[in-house]
């Protein structure tokens, strides 16, 4: 982390970038569109001009590109997805694709971009970057909440609620029937919404794959279950855990115990819409801005952070090789209320 | 139907019930709490005793009886799921099953049971009351909304609305991607759900097993999506549509269309949860009030119904039997929309 | 009620009218987009062209029109307010102004207009379709759904479900501190929306203007709770209730009773807007359909109704002139449960 | 700050505290019931009783005590309020009360109180524990977000979400109209709310008593209006601002401008109830158990707080002192995107 900035100021000194192209790129995240709002309104409030790069870097090598005015990104602050829609793009992983999409921004008089997403995107700037003089810095978005070197990315904290929302509603089953449910949500190699949504809906088990020893609290939980003869509950499961999803576990506990009521709840796609909820929104705000801060300071190949809730800069290089750890003390929060 | 009241009022008149049973049978619907509450308070209006049957059926041949008090109810309007919890119960399809029940209800002085559910478990009351001279009254509760002779059935309103929601969202991903999505929602043999929350979301293609024809609207759909070069939008799909569901149809889908970006979401048990509408909370609270001036009018084996927003007995025999058939106008409605 | 037709099917007969001119009038209601997106796809697909008129009649008397295409009408069916924007006017009340409006209609080659709003909004189409030979026909919007001839308006059951969620917010402060609070909703001259939502938030009082009786009923509350040692509750009061609403009754009560910890809150325009739930979506598409097609058909001031959940149609001349009158079997309910 | 944890874990030390008092204080707050869950649980955990205080202050003069077992928390921690309910004391800010309280948990055995709610109620207990010898922690609850030494209090994240949702709502009708709506939300001296949710809504202008130069932004948005003939919009006010609250500016405003079309809307309760959002759930829940952890390990007079997400001690000293400072930074960021 290079530098620290003391609050959310701007401050233009580079006269050298005109015309900032802006992106979305990998999964949507609610809070996309503050990030854009935030992006394109203070480069227009430093004399710059705004440029959306639709469908990421897809259309970055398509030459789909469209100004962005004031107006244009007004009333979408509170709208889910990405005005700019995003896709993934395997041409842009060839020397080939990332010189087309060179070739087009140089066309638009492109001078600098912003990408916004998680990171595969950022590794995808970074290669770019390397390859020709057009600063890129990144806006982390994904619902993962998994980037080294910032505590938030856009869309966590949207996410979290919303499987919040909908365990809430699954628990009023879950008692009515006396049944255990196992709920999937997505963590690819993180467990970290699986571990807060349980800790927030008071779930019995959380099983994530930073935690082997969750499969203890599993058979703990199952074996109180007969001897309190109530057997219902609610087990988290991340989706990248080891023992392989919610449904794989569930049938085996199914298998092992076919008197219990086991259902089973995948998540999917509802985690990942929705109107960002309020830290979401200003959150993305302040990165938006921060990375025309950024840009007109002449920083390149970084991402903007958030560090104790202020805005930081981390090298692309830092960023998509190191890893992101969870705080097993939420884990042990968690064990303790419920292993009792 | 055997008897219209005009309005919502009770008139207590029948002496022979001094203490009305209350059971949840089936799966849970958002509203059940609300019925209980207004059939416990109106019976202890009425000067009489209200006892919780817990666990439907079950509980009534284990005799796992609760008295209700009017604070016992108190703060459960909003809440989902059933205070008094719910079971499926194969021992109450025997004979002997039954006459425990009945036993169980005797030795408590139960004089009288009022039954919310579903189809299944107004079968069950109606056959104990042929054996029994104990009444039942019937409140239909079932997210489905498939009961003939009510226009209404608890929990289907506030159902549709989380489908709502939950499409609203993955529509942003849908849209941001440009995916189809493939959105299974409940409804055993029902597509009511899956229509209504279609034109709510403005799906592009609503399938349900009400109508065959549906599946063309899907090639239309998809062929049209060629033709524009925009492959985005939301098909509904009932859970018990005949070409088997949104996963089977989905993999078709990508068989034939390999270029397409198909994405499937089971909504599931979110469905079924939930702090119940607005309409939900009233129209059950009117039914619960309802059942009780049943029985204390010497009412035995109806269920209570809504025909054109007014209470309406219903006979079990008619209830159970007879199907209750979609308004296809409402598929003209959607296919008008879309279909150009 | 002139024509009921039996399913929400289209028959487009007229070959007279070939560009449908839409505006939204009145006080704004969530499903008015829903309405306007039906209305413009409707008249696309039966080969006619929609038009936006904008802010009401004030952009009719303007010229304020905008040609509308599926598109423009695209991802508006699940937001609150009104795209095509509304205010009042007072201009249209004179003969000069609607004559000015009218020269605009036949400048522009709009040959009927569609009017989505209240009663004031229906009264001014009612005139100047009498003035001239341009067909109106009115969907009914506004949250307090107190028009004569239609079970529904537009918004009623958004407000309706706005009202019950922020209740349910207060209930938990009533509760935790013991106080009673007065709780004012909209409704100039109809108490629905306060008696339906009171029902559904399990209010202890509820104060309409169709019932003086009310007010013996707060008294009742009151003596209960010095009784009980339990003075914490919520009392809703309608908007128009002659005892001055919610800020007036809470002062007088505090007066007769000054060691009860009284509170007012105001619900205002929260309950006005807002995303629409299902069913504004749905009875607000179908609406929308029905005047295009009553157009087409060669009705002319006739306000789209629903009864029993059928379209109808309604005169202008009845459903301005004639009174909606409230169920009071619902106030009954309301007694029963909260009077004992 | 005098300690802090590098997680959340508990060591329990201290074997001279056997039974915990708990009671919340002042203004409910969304996330109070999540705190009293979790200090119940882990006070159990670690083999010594909760007790819970009813009615804060006024119950430990009176006595009013309920024993806590686990399942007496269980279901709560997802709803607004407080099981504990609370009240304003006056009669504890006497010797005599005091003296009263004492006996009272002497009497019933309680060695250490927990003290959940804001400055006044760590004000009391600051007092109380410096006349008698019973340690005191307090968990800081209130939506305002204003106490010194933590980034966080419990409730203020629901309550911007509950805020933000309803200005959500307002926007869709101000832009229908073409209104300016000031909208009045808490913070008796602190302008928090005001801003983040300003920020999050897109709020035209934010006025908080933090900073008077808000009021020259209000003329420049009034004079903006003129030039773009578009005058609609959000004002946000805080409770506090020295301006008087949103009923005097807007009073102001019409006398200047009568021509503006003006509304206000007061939130007032909605902001303090409802379910809490995740982030209340997780922290309150994190604090519950600090709160005994810091009993038990001998710990007084302090309240927990949280420092860039990690738990930490605060003296009550400095708490109740100190004054708590508001990010200027995010008011330029607020100016920055509204004020071209």
């Amino acid at each position: 982390m290079t530098r620290k900035s003391d609050n959310d100021q701007l401050s233009f000194t580079s006269g050298r970038i005109k015309k900032i192209g802006i992106l979305t790129s990998g999964g949507d995240a609610p809070g996309m569109n503050a990030a854009i709002r935030a992006a394109t309104r203070s480069a227009i409030a430093a004399g710059r001009e705004a440029v959306g790069i639709l469908r990421g870097y897809q259309g970055m090598i398509d030459g789909d590109f469209i100004p962005l005015q004031s107006t244009d990104v007004s009333g979408i602050l509170q709208l889910g997805g990405t005005m700019l829609k995003t896709a993934r793009c395997k041409e842009f992983r060839t020397p080939e694709g990332r010189r087309r999409a060179k070739e087009q921004l140089t066309a638009a008089a492109i001078d600098a971009v912003i990408v916004i997403g998680g990171d595969g995107s950022f590794t995808g700037a970074w290669v770019m970057s390397q390859e020709c003089d057009i600063p890129f810095v990144g806006i982390p978005a994904t619902i993962d909440n998994d980037m080294y070197g910032t505590d938030y990315t856009i869309g966590y904290e949207t996410a979290l609620n919303s499987v919040v929302c909908a365990v809430d509603k699954i628990k009023d089953t879950a008692r009515s029937h006396g049944r255990i449910f196992f709920i999937e949500v997505m963590g690819h190699e993180a467990g970290l919404l699986a571990l807060n949504s349980g800790i927030a809906c008071g779930a019995e088990v959380i099983l994530i794959p930073e935690s082997k020893a969750q499969h203890d609290e599993l058979q703990k939980f199952l074996e109180k279950g007969y001897r309190d003869k109530e057997s219902s509950g609610i087990v988290m499961v991340a989706e990248g855990d080891e023992a392989g999803g919610a449904l794989h576990i569930a049938e085996q506990i199914r298998r092992d115990h076919p008197d219990l009521d086991v259902r089973i709840s995948i998540l999917g796609h509802i985690q990942r819409g929705g109107s960002p909820v309020a830290r979401d929104r200003i959150n993305a705000t302040r990165m938006g801005i921060a990375a025309v801060d950024a840009l007109l300071n002449d920083q390149k190949s970084i991402m903007i952070g958030l560090d104790n809730n202020r805005i930081v800069h981390v090298t692309f290089n830092k960023a998509v090789k190191m890893n992101h750890s969870i705080d097993t003390g939420l884990l042990e929060v968690h064990n303790l209320l419920n292993g009792m």
